[in-house]
């Protein structure tokens, strides 16, 4: 744990190479299988993840929901609802890197495409495909538990009360920072080639990471750090208060 | 994480082999003491499963009932019995993994059947074996906490207030999705032989899978993505809302 | 996940060795210093052990005691004093795996020694050791914190009202076989052959069933399945409740 | 899990070399380029360790307010709180372990000093990075949420009524004894000859750790066996309870 740079500096300097970076526009990608393969991964693994977690979100707020004299304390809680944020980017991640990268998060996904490591075409193709996934996602929710999924706000993100849209949103932004630091940390080839196993576990430390940012800003404004969550969610739940927040 | 497929699709096509189908009826298995060990594991396991998580939803249930005036916060909560669900599977598919496959749940034999992994005669052995054992398990609870048993449900599912038989059975199928989908993304022979160490990180995600899945249903229908565990449970309690709501 | 036993079964017959069994006195392990080394960390890891979960079991039940008229909901729950047990058995494992074994618990000891993996007179040290370091953990939370231990029972094992001798005595029983079973099967040398990577890997799957059988059996009988454990806590609480419940 | 030392004792002497002792002063080390990238990344580890840790306690105890009319049960709970701690941990020690060595802590840095495995400059520089960085990241939440802040007092730590100060101190130093006895063990170089995966799953046991630190002394002293966060807490909030605490 101590040191090990000044070794791996010098002398290990080349066990790795840099992937050259991707080009911003790469036709021939289109004309590939593989890479409609994992614009689909995106689309099924976004799916799923919003349909889950909306899910949770909202049994949460059914059982402490006071009008039905439920059990206050009965619910999953607000730990619940962070395990299933970081627990499903946990499996998504793990079942989806070998197919599309893992991305799920377009804020992932732009952040891989400014490092250069995906190519334009590829990140607008995923941002879409997540996008629509989250939008399904919650359909799904909302076709099943119509009745709940309007009465208890349908697991769209909004401003808690006592917070400035500033707050919310220097909140959101460290909070994104945090994945995306971990995201690259885990996939960076110089680690690969130190500890060759890094990919494999690569999805724990992500999905972890996922579970703290929901522990501290689900308080403040329910957490946004996936732009395609917040975007599906407002898009099925369509009213007036999620969208002016996100304006 | 990023487009390792794109490499992986050319360069790489032989680095691993798909096992041939598995025959539809496989006589001479049944003559290998592999196979029965193999359905006495199952059998096992699928007891321990069901002893400790129904010991833990009855001991919940005692836990927050408000006539014996116990603290309504004292129990595990939701969030205990989720743990419980996916922690056990972890534990039980990591431990029989090597002996028999670690499948617990008839929905992953039969799908793994229809990918033509198992045999029809071994998923038909290892069905029985994980029903019987589902039926023990609830038997040595019974045997032990007979009056707690029957005042607090016995573990058996039912449909909370509310919901359609319609939703539930939804909810269900796509729960029984998420992890069929996780357990062959884990057990993919192309996965294996790119990062070897897979296999033995496996029930980690599967472990994952089932606990995000009770999160997000047990509100709805107390969750019965194995059908071992209910089948188990309604012939123990024996009565008449979890049948009703079976069939 | 599926068959691989057979084609072990034939092929890789060679590919491990089990040990031979050890021998029942071993009279020249007693002048080596790695089997003191190994004593020592048995004493060492049992006392955190002990330490560590008394204190939690003691803060809970501060936390909600009604007379100090603090919040009921404020502890850290049943789910926590699971967590406190299963989370330092995978610490304290992982970090004398590879000097003692790792085996903290009398019971696997035991069944370690009944498998023939460890000779008698280790066995007789570290149970020892471990009974030792056990009252030694207890001691050192009643010197820190005197009142609150007396008060709040010590962290002690009784029965919960309600239950026979016998349905806690079973369900120490199966919980204890859940875990040395889960510990055979993390050892097994076979699997070693087959997955090197297994012995790292292992305290993860053991703390898991540890966390599970808490969870499942704490509400009956504040879960005895390390006899260290219950006779420190015994030893230093000394009143008469525990002690009647052990005879 | 048994013995295997009195092999690895005698045959595997020489799979493994101690490093030699870390130079005192090494004045080299100053010029070099991943000597300052390492004392950044504890910093920015450091800061947002910080942020999100303080953040969860804050938005626990805005939850948890009565003043404001919120749901008792609502919030994450002490559980939350540690598994907000071990969690960031985890993360942080897993991103920055190949930079820095992943301290974060200036008691491990202290102990590894102790060991001589970093130089007495670098382990200045290191504390004197993770004092700033704790005292940004609590900045960092002021900035944000000021009333909150003041309010809910600002995650510095103070000891519980009830307990007198050589009490909070003794659980202190067994707490941190318990993370810096993990940390020693997960990075022994005779560990990394025989199982050379550890490095890699290093970051678990040692998050896990804290974890467990902080589920048992919560309660006594809010836990502050990380140094840095004490005083950036303290140094923050800047009130008196928490200094006299101190001193």
């Amino acid at each position: 744990m101590a040191k090990d740079v000044e070794v791996g500096g010098e002398f290990q300097a080349k066990d790795y190479h840099d992937p050259p970076p991707a080009p911003l526009v790469d036709g021939e990608e289109l004309t590939k299988w593989s890479f409609y393969r994992a614009v689909i991964a995106e689309f099924i693994a976004t799916l799923l993840f919003l349909y889950i977690t909306v899910l949770t979100v909202i049994g949460y707020k059914s059982q402490v929901d006071p009008d039905k004299g439920s059990d206050e304390c009965g619910g999953v809680g607000i730990l619940g609802i962070a395990w299933a944020f970081g627990g499903m980017i946990f499996i998504l991640v793990y079942c989806t890197a070998g197919i599309s990268g893992g991305h799920i998060n377009p804020a992932v996904t732009f952040g891989l495409f400014l490092a250069r490591k995906v190519s334009l075409v590829r990140a607008i193709f995923y941002m879409a495909a997540q996008c629509l996934g989250a939008i399904c996602g919650c359909g799904l929710v909302k076709a099943f538990q119509k009745s709940y999924y309007n009465k208890y706000g349908g697991g769209a993100n909004s401003l808690a009360d006592g917070y400035s849209t500033g707050t919310g949103l220097a909140a959101e932004i460290i909070g994104t920072f945090v994945l995306v630091y971990t995201v690259f940390s885990a996939t960076d080839p110089k680690r690969n080639a130190r500890d060759s196993h890094i990919p494999v576990l690569a999805p724990l430390p992500i999905g972890f990471a996922v579970f703290m940012v929901h522990l501290a800003t689900i308080p403040i404004t329910g957490t946004g750090i996936n732009p395609a969550r917040s975007f599906g969610a407002a898009v099925i739940y369509n009213q007036d208060k999620p969208w002016d927040d996100h304006v």
